[in-house]
Formats: C-alpha cells, structure tokens, sequence
C-alpha cells in the first residue's frame, strides 16, 4: 500500500494505492450515507458489486448508474440522465458521486458532484492505468461539446481516490498500453529516472508486474499531486501536463473520438512534442528517438501519419487552433529542454509547426 | 455613488450603485478582450446596445445571446445553448460572461460561467431589484431541474457587480413590488433599523426615490455580503438569507413557476415564518403583524391560502421535504428571535407546521 497526499490546503486529499485499495474511508469521515456510484457497462458486472461491498462495510447504502462506455457518454445529456438518477436515489447535500471507472466515467461524475446541488462529495475509484496516474487525481473534471473536447467543466477536488491495482488485469493489452502513454509522460516532463526505469523494466511493466505497478503509479501520482499542488486550476505550470496534448486532442478530434485511444493518439503527440523541442530548445535528438523507441516498446503508435480520419495537416491544424490553451489561434505548446525539463507556454513558428509535421 | 465590498479573499469584489453604474472595469483589468452578453427579449431592447457600449469603452467586444424571459429559461437545455453561443463567440479562457437581466439571466449566465472551459470570468449586470439586492450578490448560480429548482449549480463569484439603479424604472409594479420581498427579509433577519426605514418611508420608496433606493440597495448588499464572507457556501449563517424561502419555494413549486414571482411567494413565505417564529422562539406577536402590514403597505401578498395552483397542505409539505436544506424529510427552518435576529438550522415539529399554516 502506498498512499499520496495532494496538498491543496482545505481541499487536500489522500491517494490510496494497492492491490484491493478500496473506497469509503473518507466518506465515513464526511459522514455520508448515501451515494450513487456512477460506472458503465464495462467495469459493472466486474467491479460493481465489489464497490457497494466496500460502501456498505462504512455504513453508506448506494444506488447504481451505469454509463454506455466510451467517449460518447462524455456528453450533456448523459449529465442530465446522472442528475435524474441522483435525484431519484435521494442524494441531499450530505450525499456523495462514486466514480468508478475510467477517464470517461470520472469526468462525468466529477462534474456532476460539482454541480448538483452546487456541489456534494465525490470519490474517485479509477480502474483504468490511465485513469490511475492522471485523469482521478488533481480535480479536472470534463464534458465534450458538438464543437469539442472538453468544453464544459469544472475543477473539483475528490474526499479521497482509491487505485485498486487488481482492476488492471482486467485491461486489454491495447487499454494498458495507452495508459502507459502517460506513465512514460511523466518521465519526460519531471523525472528522468522514471523515464530509466521505464526503459529497463519494459519486460515487467508490459506483464503488469503488480510490485513494479505500486511504485510506478505512486510516482506518476506524486508528480500529478507535485504539479496540481503548486498550480490547481491551469494558470501555469500545470500545462506542462498536457505535453503531447496538443497534436494528441486533435488526433482524437479528426479520428473521432475512440477510434484511436486517448493514451495513443498522445503517444503520437509527444513524438511531435519532442522533434519540435529537438528543433527549438535543444532537447537531445538521442532522446527524442529513445522516447519514440519506448512507446514503441509498449505497443503505442508514434507516426501521426497512420493514425485514423482525416489526417492533413490543414486539418489537424484547423483543430488545433480550437484547443483550450489557443490565443489567438496559436497553439502553446509545451515543449522539454530535455528528459524530466519540460517548459510551457512556448510559441511555435508556423513554418516549424508544419516543418516537424511532415517531417 | 455607493461601492460595497464583498470580501472572499482571492475572490472578493466590488458592488458599484448608482443610477448609471457601468460595466467594464473590472473586466478590463482582467484583460478581457471578448465578452459574451447573456440578457432577456425583455431586457435586450431597454439595455442590450447601451451595455455592449459600455463594454467597447473598455475594449471588448461583445456577441450577445438572448433568452427568453422567465423561470423556464433555468433549464439545462438553454444551458446548453449559451454554451454554443460561447464556442461560437469564439470565447477563450480570456472571455467573459456579462449577466445582463434578472435572476433567472444570472443564474443561467453565471453557471455558464463556472463550467464554461472550466471557468471564465463574470460579471453581473442586474436590472432588477431582486437581482440587485439578492441574486447578483454572493456567488450563488442555479438551473432547475424537472424534479425542481436549483438542483444544479455552483458557486461562482462575479469579477464585479454594477447595478444601474435607473434600470429599476422600466420595471413593473409588480416586479418592483416582488422585489421589495427580499428588501424587507433584510430587515427581519439582521437589520431592525433598515425595518424601520422602510415602515417610515413606503411612500417614497413605491415612487421608487432614487437617493434613497440607493441607500436601501446598498444596505442589503452590505448585508448580503456580511453573510456571505462569513460563509460563502451555505455550510453555516447564510443559510439566514432563506428566510420565508422553504413556504416560498413549495408555494413557487404548486403553482407553477411564474405565476406568483419569487418575491410574493417568499413575502407570503415570510408571514408563515414569522407566526412560527412567535410560537417557537419568543418573536414578538406585535412585530410579526407589522411585517405583514408592512408586506401589504409594498402591495405583496401575506396570505398563503391566495397563492394560485395547489395549496392544499398536504401538496406543500410534500414540496417543502424535497427543499434541498432538509434532512431526513425534515426541512430546516430560518426563525427569527426578533426583528433583526434571525436563527437557522431549526426544526419544528410536525404538528406546528401545520397548525400555524392553517391559522
């Protein structure tokens, strides 16, 4: 067992990880005792009943609300059908949002435990790698407009995120994978020997050693919680976490959303990150190609050029002047000086922009 | 002129009153250069072209999105459609919401506000009395929910308030009126003073006196913002602002939203908490008839029995157990102990509910 602490003064919350971490702890201390766990289709018949267990073992009775999995149910409809059911299962302002799942299930539910009734508590219960070491942990919850990712939203911190280590063998290779997208993110932006480990261990890792797992994600977490901490809501260095973001979110857009996995469609973005970082702040060109030799190693993509949809330069560009952190139609880029020094706000040229596209 | 201050630490701000007091300096300040108008078909035509005016005196540009005026506008569905009138104002993290309107325009507006890219800035332009004395002050934003009201929200504090006190002589009797309700509330729970002055001077307050309507919005704001400092998220002492609230929202619930306005249900709200108040915590008999008269001498209704749509007990009291402050079935009622003194958090015992509704 390996805990975090994410120091944000009244809104400070602890990270549980280990095999059967199991959420209620900090409800029981909030003295909730009622809850709708919010969860899809996927993880329900596995971890469902697991979750109402451990709820009621701390007194607190729970209803269910199961999402279509996917991007899709990251929409303002699926947000009014969670309202509906919260209301139906009775939850007052003593009540609490159980998010347990991935990315998807996460934001939804994060966003509706901000707003209902003006906000109630709210746990996180990732199962997802993915959701494990970044998406449950600094507060960012999220909906999906017609016109974008991630468009609607708020930052809303949780009573406690539980990361049940076991919930990983139930990935897919394909799923495990893109979650270390993000694994191996963290090493580029804040800690290269992280990034060491990752490329010795590659062997390990890929047979989600479950020891090897305990530290990888505490330390994915202590970065996030380092970061969320000095910056909660994105006014500066915390961009610095969406290296590979940039390129990766409007992969995802031209694709449509699932055709290509977040973490692969970012695994791609970061390759772009690090050439344009090799081209402007002189990032180590032996460790661009290491960075592209390790996602490799982990089954991830690196060539924008075979990811699905529309993949013209005119239109990944167009897409990417859409993005949240654009001004004025030019996209800040976070960029590294080298492996664990990753620096934000960075303007690109043009001409570097699509140069390193084509490249 | 009268400026009060609303202090939250990092987000306190100013309320500016006066007959022509303007948007924009605050929004300056911030930099904004984009600013999306939320207002009313009723308000746009008096306000709209004299407020984006105002705005292009301090630089922005603004686009403009007009709800159609009422309670029905509290919906997730016109939320919806701000949202896309932002995306389509090219609004960035930079932009601005400006609340142009009533309560049901702030509240939509300001939780656009909150969740739009997870937070922008906002400003508040109320035009009415109640706005200008109650909703546009202390972060409060709501949409209803078919269940019932203000089930989504959150918390969210203006960049600045500016209440054009002239705006207050377009209004309706009626409205005026519905919004002398929420004036008079101040009085009861922490002012027996401004209780007095508003007895005293009814005449030249129903002639709407500018110099002393100044006063009296500033007041109520002072006190409003008194309140909320001590407590911004209704944990604690704000809940006294609800004051006359849980009838007043069971009577706005029966009736249907929009047939009596906010403030008459609240005024008739009143009269019941106030004979409660005399038979559970010593409020003087003689002071709960004076705010009766005095809720008549502003032209508003005391008598609950008169409210339109169903209003039989029975239908009330099952409205008021959804009220969002109860526990357990059991609404919390504000009492007051005095004029000028008022206590939250109390139950009361079924058989007083319904002896004092049928007296």
């Amino acid at each position: 067992m390996k805990t975090v602490h994410v120091d944000l003064g009244p809104r400070s919350y602890d990270i549980r990880i280990a095999p059967e971490a199991a959420p209620g702890k900090a409800l029981e201390r909030a003295r909730v005792a009622r809850a709708l766990i919010v969860t899809d289709a996927n993880v329900n018949p596995l971890l469902g009943d697991w979750c109402e267990d451990c709820l009621r073992a701390h007194g607190i009775t729970s209803a269910r609300c199961v999402l279509p999995p996917g991007e899709s149910s990251k929409s303002l409809s699926i947000v009014a059908c969670v309202y509906e059911e919260a209301v139906r299962a009775g939850l007052n302002r003593r009540g609490a949002l159980v998010a347990l799942g991935g990315g998807v299930v996460g934001d939804v539910a994060g966003f509706v435990a901000a707003t209902y009734l003006r906000g109630v508590n709210f746990v996180q219960v990732p199962t997802t790698l993915l959701a494990m070491v970044d998406s449950s942990v600094g507060g960012k919850t999220g909906v999906n407009l017609p016109q974008g990712k991630n468009l609607v939203g708020a930052f809303y911190q949780p009573l406690e995120v539980t990361a049940r280590l076991d919930a990983l063998k139930t990935l897919s290779d394909r799923e495990y994978a893109a979650g270390m997208a993000e694994v191996v993110k963290y090493g580029v932006i804040r800690d290269a020997a992280l990034f060491d480990l990752l490329e010795r261990r590659v062997g390990a890792l890929r047979a989600r050693d479950a020891a090897l797992l305990e530290d990888v994600v505490a330390r994915c977490c202590e970065i996030k919680a380092e970061v969320v901490s000095e910056d909660e809501t994105e006014s500066g260095v915390r961009a610095i976490l969406n290296f590979g973001h940039t390129l990766g979110h409007a992969i995802e857009a031209a694709a449509g959303y699932g055709e290509w996995l977040h973490g692969e469609a970012v695994a791609a973005g970061m390759v772009y990150a690090a050439r344009l970082s090799v081209k402007l702040r002189g990032f180590p060109a032996t460790d661009a190609r290491r960075l592209e030799d390790l996602l490799r190693a982990y089954g991830l993509p690196t060539d924008w050029r075979t990811a699905p949809g529309a993949t013209s330069w005119a239109d990944l560009r167009a897409l990417m002047a859409k993005d949240k952190k654009t001004l004025d139609g030019m996209p800040r880029f976070v960029l590294a000086d080298g492996l664990g020094r990753a620096v934000f706000g960075c303007s690109v040229p043009e001409a570097d922009l699509e140069g390193v596209f084509a490249s």
